[in-house]
């Protein structure tokens, strides 16, 4: 889409960089910011600029934090030491909150292995993984259990492989989260690759 | 999507106030403009702000102009004078003109007759429309047809039903873009109003 207006084509151009934002809805996007009201362009604007100037990586684990130097889960006194579970993005964090289910401590990795793109063990964060693994067994808190929770996908599989071979060899209690039928799925729709998974990790009733 | 980040929430609720973007995307968008560089989040903050500073109504259609005090298609002395185009929204000025089978004048609502949403003719550009063909009628370059190029929905139907019985009075030949079967759609998929209007609206071969 071309407006012929410097300022707006810019703004399509910059909106159609975001990620399933193409051509066409980013003119969409443009043309509702033109025609909306000063104060809302500004907030906008602003926040995009706060994010980046406020937001950046908890030194413990990798995730996102904004006013303190640790996380809030990292800091959290509530929540237990010794499981700890392994994500690719700190986004994952929030989903895996909203299920409840886990009450230890995070790891993000930025990431997974993917020899075609080029990103190799040293693009991701699994180096301060070990390390902090290998503190934890000396000292008094020790992390009995690493659940990882990465993608099913090639990456997600090539990092979950590497990983469990590290951590089998450090005599850590290493998991993954379980992938088969999703709650509410209807089995004529999925795929034989995930009923195939569903099947063999089938749970004893 | 809650992050727990002030700066990160604050991001998400602007990004979701946009037209098709639901809490779960404008999540995705703003943990992609965190994670990526300085620069993009700043050149996409500062086109938001770019725009509305630069982008302003043309004195003479309504369209928008960046630069002059009217916009390109006001002022381009190749096009034709006797031809109005009335269109609802700016966007729909780039849609026609991709077409290439248009070289006349425009002129912009700003919105169609909504009795319902409280849309009146005084809210839209209606009584400049009017002006501008009384004008033309008294100078020399006659407006001699006005094409209504409103969109196929409850609103645009009212519209041209209004301005159709005014520019009637005023003796202007008023026509409507043609309503029927898409080019490259197939009969099956089409809707019953559509192919009814399309066997009303048939073309003498």
């Amino acid at each position: 889409m071309v407006s012929n207006l410097p300022s707006l084509d810019k703004l399509i151009h910059e909106l159609s960089k975001l990620p399933g934002i193409g051509n066409k809805t980013a003119g969409r996007l443009a043309y509702h910011i033109l025609k909306s009201p000063e104060h809302f362009a500004h907030e906008l604007s602003e926040a995009v600029e706060q994010v980046k100037r406020n937001v950046r990586e908890c030194s413990h684990c990798y995730s996102y934090t904004e006013t303190e130097e640790q996380c809030m889960y990292c800091t959290d006194p509530k929540r237990s030491n010794d499981v700890l579970c392994v994500v690719e993005d700190p986004s994952d964090i929030s989903r895996i909150e909203s299920s409840g289910a886990f009450r230890g401590r995070y790891h993000v990795l930025h990431g997974a292995l993917s020899p075609l793109d080029g990103v190799t063990p040293q693009d991701l964060k699994i180096d301060p993984l070990i390390q902090k693994i290998r503190e934890s067994q000396t000292g008094d808190e020790c992390i009995t259990e690493v659940i990882l929770a990465l993608d099913a996908d090639l990456e997600g599989d090539t990092t979950v492989l590497y990983l469990a071979k590290i951590l089998g060899e450090m005599g850590v209690n290493t998991t993954r989260i379980a992938h088969g039928v999703p709650i509410g799925g209807d089995i004529d729709y999925i795929d034989f690759r995930t009923l195939g998974r569903a099947i063999e990790n089938r749970v004893q009733l």
